[in-house]
């Protein structure tokens, strides 16, 4: 199965190159839309030979596209075997960007203004579109939130798991798939930090919860209330407010 | 090199699943915060031991990886050899978005949202921060688009390729990386979209370009005096205009 032999002196310079010059050409067409969901690559020997790579490269571009959810390998070896195009699923989108969130070393400002970018949109859209089901979702991580109230130091990550359940929530209730995902990964990306910071704080932490549960509960209330632009104003408060007394002291 | 023998009858189910469990394992180190930028990874031998799976597996997560920018390959073979933890560059995040965008069928409708929420925060902070250099890079295709006026028909592909750069250099001006990485991701994912529609308006082009020029004039200006919240609302009224004017005869 393993036809590289040919080039492997140069394996570590001109494999890269070439796996990456078919993953280029491959999303070049889908930007292009010669290229849709469903729709099935030609196969290795003939890439290889159109495109003048070595099999092998064929090979790891296509496990490369696979692994960011862009295509889908094919089964069995008759005509309808092969690779085909498929549709990136959510979950691709928001691990990567997440792990780019995380690594990127953005400045924790611009981080902080695109999260409040994207979530006055969720609150907005949440406040406009929220199913009954919805309301619920955002309604059971606040009150969870609000149960652990008077209860020991060492719940500050469950505190944090709550506080990220419930903004996904609301992102989710919002309906619009695309604004949700990078609110999900933005979210999801700060998660570790937020934690890093709610454990600085020391005897503050029961104070600074209490007061992060009630903005908590006005964004949710601004929400079931149907009121966009008080949940948008309020979730952007809560976000600032929230960072500055996490983040003041560092 | 290659040792994969073994494990060959089972290749197309196992060896995709073990190095995604290797790829998962980074990835939730990273977040976490337990692998930072320039860390190196234990050698290949060492990972396969400890994480139960074949070279030829961890080989296979270490190129996913590299290709979605999370790590670099490391060279020679002393202890510097390895493979580091390295900043997804932009450019990395950029493409894997708007290939997602272009795959993933979100309903247009809500492709247009995301882009007017992102083009907003982008405009609004252009008109805080761009420098003179920025302001430049604004205005170099506004005026390229305003000398296509009286052009041939032949000039859509152009006018949408400058109506790219203009959008991109907003997004650039304003000074925050993760927006504008995001804002242009929905730009560039859009540009083949919006280029069918421009070709599908018949003897309507003229009169289309004139409008969407002089909507573009209107959110320079406001960039340029610095009025973040009109900048904000001209490109909302641009973007939600166009759409109707380009989509409205699908």
């Amino acid at each position: 199965m393993i036809d590289a032999r040919a080039g492997d002196a140069w394996r570590p310079v001109e494999r890269v190159r070439a796996y990456q010059h078919v993953v280029d050409q491959v999303e070049e067409q889908i930007l292009a839309g010669a290229l849709k969901v469903g729709d099935r690559l030609p196969g290795e020997r003939e890439l290889s030979a159109r495109l003048q790579v070595s099999r092998a490269a064929v090979r790891e571009a296509m496990r490369t596209l696979e692994a960011q959810g862009v295509v889908r390998a094919g089964v069995g070896s008759g005509p309808d075997a092969g690779t085909v195009v498929s549709a990136m699923p959510s979950e691709a989108l928001t691990r990567l960007l997440r792990v780019h969130v995380a690594l990127a070393n953005f400045p924790v400002g611009d981080v902080i203004e695109a999260r409040i970018t994207l979530e006055r949109s969720s609150a907005a859209l949440a406040a406009a579109n929220a199913t009954r089901a919805a309301m619920s979702a955002i309604a059971a991580p606040l009150a969870a939130m609000e149960a652990l109230e008077g209860g020991v130091d060492e719940d500050r990550r469950s505190y944090n798991d709550l506080d990220t359940t419930f903004h996904i929530a609301i992102a989710e209730a919002g309906g619009n798939r695309l604004v949700a995902d990078m609110t999900i990964a933005i979210r999801e990306a700060m998660r570790q930090p937020i934690l890093a910071s709610l454990e600085r704080l020391g005897d503050d932490w029961p104070a600074v919860r209490r007061r992060l549960s009630e903005e908590h509960r006005g964004v949710y209330e601004a929400i079931a209330a149907g009121d966009g632009a008080a949940a948008a104003d309020l979730v952007e408060a809560h976000i600032r407010s929230a960072h500055a007394r996490l983040d003041g002291d560092r």
